[in-house]
């Protein structure tokens, strides 16, 4: 019982470090003032190593481009006023210089008047000529024993010229200082010829996750463990904003462990600590960091949903960060807090933001109090961009890595309703709107279909909200495709019944329901029937099932097997097929509905309830774009029908 | 004579060459129809190095995530239909099991109807409970002598619990073949326990320079000589779509030569070779390339502008392309062309290209019979992009550089009127619009004062069209400043004069205007006055002048001294400060008017003209834009008002 009171102690102390919970802006003020917001340093780099760089200093031509003035085709360096009045039938008459200019020769001779001197593209521009005739415009003949330069054409002064310093002067600033280098700024810089440009330093990071549950990648994963994906997130997106990760690697929750790793972390420019969740490991990383001084701990704790348990400390100006350990919170308060430092610490700018408009396509709900980010999904409607709230919270590592942007809801508005237009920050530096956008109800299918297309070279972007939401978003237009699996409890016939103008159906292919349980469960033995597994399962009230959320096609299935009577684990309620099964094979539950897909796909035990429908609507006006057309093709092709019935699919 | 002879020779057998010129499309389609239009081979790579690259196959979770149902808070599991009624007044009081779940312990107690176990955020779900209660909203009471958990509030089932695979479920397909991964796909794939990940190899592309006139960066710039740029720009191009360039080096106008670095460069995957210019250069490359086999060359000629000589083969399946010297056609005809086959080859999709619609600011003449492609640059306006085309040709580096997009102009279409919409096709993945947009004359103050707000961080683009051109351009409200020196002739006064409703003019500084020449030209030694220096000039026949654009405030000073006299040179116009100073220095011309600064930066010699005002225009409403305000501040500010005056600025 010790424990609980220790958790008590805990809450006690936590609320004590948490009292002073700081604002948004505040706790990143609070934190920059204490850090040299200027870049870390500079460094030389060859051309060829310099691509993405920052460049630390502004580069001024010393060179003219092009270095003389140039003849732009091949033909006669000519004085203009020489060839006034040529004509095809007046050929004017011009004596050849008794040179030839091909690129890189210096011209020796002046083209005097009535004389012309051969030049190719490129060639230097001799001294006395002013334009340049086309060799196409001119013949040469022979008159006297001389050859001679007939022109048929007229050219203006300045004709197929370059000037020379017209296209870089020296002395013009070219390139300045904090742009970043792409193979554009590499040309021009090349062009006048640097062979190394001065950059900005990376500023190195240390990386570091700990907490005992904490599983590095390629391990196996013990009972109760967690993949570490936030080193290999955050080591990422240090490397994106132009940083160079340190990845000091997974520690378990032990103080003199934290503190080792943390003194090495110190060599680099800038450590960032993430705690396997929010308590514990959290709690004992700060506990570590709090003891560094000059000026040490900053902020803990920030008015901000995901991602409250947040500290910052600067260490003799190096910023240490404690994440929280949750994904989503920890890529939050990085990006917030943690990139615009990191971005200055570069010497790239300190605001890279971008944002756009949309409508807010469902109703979002947030707690008093607290700055709240809402991951979104954009979607093209019809009436501009329609953004999808993110239903997965601060532990889905999917949500960041789906999501377009996210929303920002005031500390004391508790609720944004559907139709709002908001200001969605994009999380990319731009949107890339998907070739096909499915938002529906979710399917192996569907999903083996959508890989087909991406391996084509579509860009898909599917949203699982259910058949009941993708039929709302057909309606909104906007998706492309809904895939939907409704039954009409009075006709029992699928998805048809649920059609409105506007919107069509192309039909998909069906596959089985059926309750699914432990092979081993002797309660389930020599069912044959769905009913049958439902009604034995209802007769051991230690029997749990587990449920599918109110609004996916299972439900009602669900529902209709019940009849009204609300067994143990009745409440919970699962969002996917693959949800469902999980639960049973783990035993918290013993029973619930899915696909024989899935039933197969985690060894299950399965009994059928009903086949059914899985179709697809396609908003009118959707079907003739490119993708939806290859869509539908695949959905008739002979292969991918195979590859669909292997799968368990009736096509 | 015999190289005049020479050059009709090489007409002729080049216009035998571009006798079968290709249409655009039939060239691509010839050259890919060659290639195997698919990746080239995969390799495994660990997660930390994978940033950037593409996955090459479809990843399957095979763990749940959360790979078990996890409490999102602290507190106590707990069966959800125990804490009905709780309230403030009437706790629910439950025993306590005798454990307690940190994250990474496997609950051995079930939860029994009346008892909760203790859990910690991140904490496996013991089986039995279904919801937890807040650490928050819960006592520990003793009661006969053991301690017990007083709820205070009721929870429904489900709460505070993320039910296992929710995030991502075994089996479901987390990332698609073709995808790039970003720090957000890297942090599923360790989430799902992946240490490696399937990437397509990335295409090993040669990049090979040629021409007797080209000059590595680094090395001294011989007379006639031109820097090598399309090979840093091409490599980085490469890099970019994510290939590997492999620089070969800068190889002469010799055919052994241009033929052993052709065979070392067929080791790659790819060879693309430059021409240091149209002709000379690229017509050996072409006689090189032209022997190799199966099959061969395809394409030699395409109507296209720029960029009409390019030359595409493709030998035992591996594309050698030859692009044309100019930098700008090499871009050109390498982003059409060679990106999407490297594309296709490295595994990403074949296209990677976005379109924005603008109004075409200024017309734009073209070839008939050859597709155009026109550089733009686009600028925020209040009725949307502006696209304004980039006038320096394809021999220009900087043209790319600068530039946003392009227009395509079809072959039969000679010109697009000034207000037409127009699609741009943009050149980097994204449009990012300036923070501040500067368009008008060019002028060596203004370029450190846009260096001074780039290095605060602030975005500058600076298009220069002169003084007339800013002023229109203002007038459309497509920049946020304007610099211009223009003279009324009427009163003498300087840019107020040229107003209009809905501008505002914020006073710049003044610059000298003079007439240069070289030091050394005896001709006008002793000069005190620009006029006696311009009229020593034309009592010399052979004295030529070097002028300015039409539109330019320089042009109105030049044609003021002039008088309606037209001396040798008048037709050449330059369009800045800078090419009349190389001109001059270079001897092509013997005076011309430029600003003092750029005279004493050339070591020209400088008689003064007249002092004019430089100053800038603002349509009313950009002047509250941050960027804005921050250059009027900048204008005020002594450090800056002392760096103008050391360049020979008067403010």
């Amino acid at each position: 019982m010790v424990d609980a009171k220790g958790l008590s102690r805990r809450r006690a102390s936590r609320q004590r470090q948490f009292l002073d919970v700081a604002g948004v802006s505040e706790a990143g003020e609070k934190f920059r003032s204490c850090i040299r917001m200027e870049p870390l340093g500079t460094e030389t780099l060859a051309l060829a190593d310099a691509l993405n760089r920052v460049i630390s200093d502004d580069v001024v031509a010393a060179v003219d481009v092009p270095a003389f003035d140039r003849t732009n085709v091949d033909g006669f360096a000519v004085r203009a006023a020489d060839t006034a009045g040529a004509g095809e039938d007046a050929p004017r008459t011009l004596a050849l210089n008794d040179e030839v200019i091909t690129p890189g020769v210096v011209p020796r001779v002046a083209v005097a008047a009535g004389t012309a001197t051969v030049v190719a593209t490129g060639g230097m521009m001799p001294r006395g000529a002013d334009a340049v005739v086309m060799v196409e415009h001119t013949d040469i003949v022979e008159m006297d024993g001389r050859e001679s330069l007939q022109v048929r054409h007229p050219v203006a002064a300045g004709a197929f010229i370059t000037f020379a310093g017209t296209d870089i002067g020296r002395g013009e600033t070219v390139l300045r200082t904090g742009r970043r280098l792409t193979s554009r700024e590499i040309g021009v810089l090349a062009a006048i010829g640097r062979e190394s440009v001065p950059v900005y330093r990376r500023p190195r990071v240390a990386v570091i996750s700990t907490g005992d549950e904490i599983v590095p990648p390629g391990r196996e994963l013990r009972a109760g463990g967690v993949y570490d994906s936030n080193q290999a997130i955050i080591s990422a997106a240090v490397e994106e904003l132009g940083g160079e990760a340190v990845r000091l690697g997974v520690v378990a929750d032990d103080a003199r462990q934290v503190e080792e790793i943390l003194r090495r972390g110190l060599d680099c420019d800038m450590v960032i600590l993430s705690g396997g969740t929010s308590k514990g490991a959290g709690d004992l990383c700060y506990e570590v960091v709090s003891r560094l001084r000059n000026p040490g701990v900053l902020v803990h704790g920030v008015a901000i949903k995901p991602g409250k348990p947040l500290c910052l400390a600067v260490s003799d100006g190096k910023p240490v960060v404690i994440l929280p350990g949750f994904p989503t919170s920890a890529i939050f308060t990085f990006h917030r807090f943690v990139a615009p430092v990191l971005r200055v610490l570069g010497g790239a700018g300190e605001d890279d933001n971008e944002t756009v408009r949309a409508t807010l396509a469902t109703r979002v709900n947030s707690e008093r109090g607290r700055t709240e980010f809402k991951l979104v999904n954009l979607v093209d409607s019809d009436h501009g961009l329609a953004a999808y709230p993110i239903g997965k919270g601060s532990g889905a590592v999917t949500s960041f890595s789906h999501a377009d942007g996210f929303i920002v809801i005031p500390a004391q508005q508790e609720q944004v309703p559907a139709g709002e237009p908001v200001t969605v920050q994009l999380i990319s530096r731009r949107l890339e709107p998907a070739d096909l956008v499915a938002i529906g109800s979710h399917c192996v299918g569907l999903d083996r279909l959508l890989g087909r297309l991406q391996r084509e070279g579509f860009d898909t972007k599917a949203m699982n909200v259910g058949s009941t939401g993708g039929l709302t978003a057909a309606r909104r237009r906007e998706c492309d495709i809904a895939g939907i699996h409704l039954m009409d409890p009075e006709t029992g016939e699928y998805n048809r019944p649920f059609l409105e103008e506007g919107l069509e159906l192309v039909t998909g292919y069906r596959r089985l329901q059926g309750v699914v349980f432990r092979e081993d469960d002797s309660r389930f033995a020599g069912m044959t029937t769905a009913q049958q597994a439902v009604e034995a399962a209802l007769g051991d009230p230690d029997c749990v099932m587990v449920n599918r959320n109110v609004g996916s096609g299972t439900r009602i299935l669900i529902d209709g097997l019940l009849n009204g009577r609300q067994p143990p684990g009745y409440a919970v309620q699962t969002k996917s097929h693959n949800a469902v099964a999980t639960a049973v094979t783990q035993g918290r539950a013993d029973w619930g509905v899915a696909i024989d897909t899935v039933a197969r796909d985690y060894g299950l035990g399965f009994v059928p309830l009903r086949e059914e429908h899985y179709d697809f609507v396609i908003p009118r006006g959707r079907r003739d774009r490119r993708a939806v057309r290859r869509f539908v093709e695949l959905l008739q092709d002979d292969a991918v029908r195979r590859e669909l019935e292997e799968l368990g699919f009736r096509v």
